[in-house]
């Protein structure tokens, strides 16, 4: 399963693609998307670039599966405002092509990488270059939409271990019925 | 021109559509895509609802240019952030295709419709459909996204004369000097 990252940001949007595959993690791409060289005040150019930049992301990499960092509201009414923009452009056009969308808490990311929710961003960055074996530390940005590719893969194997010890409840109790039957 | 005027929400987002040419406003269709059916928590499912819903629009009517309103923060911040989630996605579903965006806040929209930006939303409602020659009330989302399709309308109307000065201007400049030249 290849899972593409996204840590939300009006002027720069963290993504990291990693393939998933039983307990294996396979780095393949991270990087940034920035509106900062369009003007602050234009903001449906900026939110094109996010947009834009998801869907050739979404284009290169075909992702199976999307993870995205649920934001919080800000000291500041009006930043939490275009940061909710923002998130909605890109969720928007991870979902805009039918891509299942996962979101995380950045506590729940911390949790999954570093093994504690309150991880510092260097001990984030630290833990994800360890993880994918990385020659060097990744950007913030990338190393957070990274940890969330990274939290999406330790969720999903634990929903195929419940799904299996469902499964393999069920046939238990199936036979057992069939026993009492006969 | 044919103008698509959005009142983003993240329960109800208005449209209006209408047709400007010269000083005669035409209405074409109006209406709310709503989200409400599904899960409140669901929100990548939504935000899906309000693009496509606007990708369909676009598609629809064809219009030349689209006027969205500028919201503003809440007293509950967890509302700005849906809000704006709600707004970036409705803007998304705008630029994705190079549809031209307006941006006007709730006040310019009423001292436009009804030459006050204190008017009330009965008032928007009664103008938009005077201005339209509705058989009928608009309901309130719809009035709202039609009443920005007008502001936009007007203030096509008032650039336009502006560069015809401007040219005008510079024409009466150009053979001025050359008659002095001369």
């Amino acid at each position: 399963m290849r899972i593409l990252g996204i840590d939300p940001g009006l002027q720069t949007t963290g993504f990291g693609v990693v393939d998933a595959e039983a307990h294996t993690l396979q780095y393949v791409a991270s990087g940034t998307i920035t509106t900062t060289h369009l003007a602050r005040g234009d903001l449906p150019a900026r939110l094109k670039v996010l947009f834009d930049g998801i869907a050739e992301l979404r284009a290169r990499y075909t992702p199976d599966a999307a993870a995205i960092e649920i934001v919080f509201v800000n000291v500041n009414p009006q930043s939490t405002l275009l940061l909710g923009q923002a998130r909605g452009a890109c969720l928007t056009a991870l979902v805009s092509c039918n891509l299942p969308v996962a979101e995380y808490t950045p506590m729940q990311m911390k949790q999954a990488v570093a093994g504690t929710g309150r991880a510092a961003k260097a001990e984030i960055q630290q833990m994800v270059k360890r993880l994918l074996q990385l020659p060097g530390l990744p950007g913030k940005d990338a190393a957070d939409a990274l940890g969330l590719a990274i939290t999406h893969a330790h969720a999903a194997i634990a929903t195929a271990r419940i799904q299996q010890a469902g499964n393999l409840a069920r046939r238990n109790t199936g036979s057992y019925k069939t026993g009492r039957v006969v």
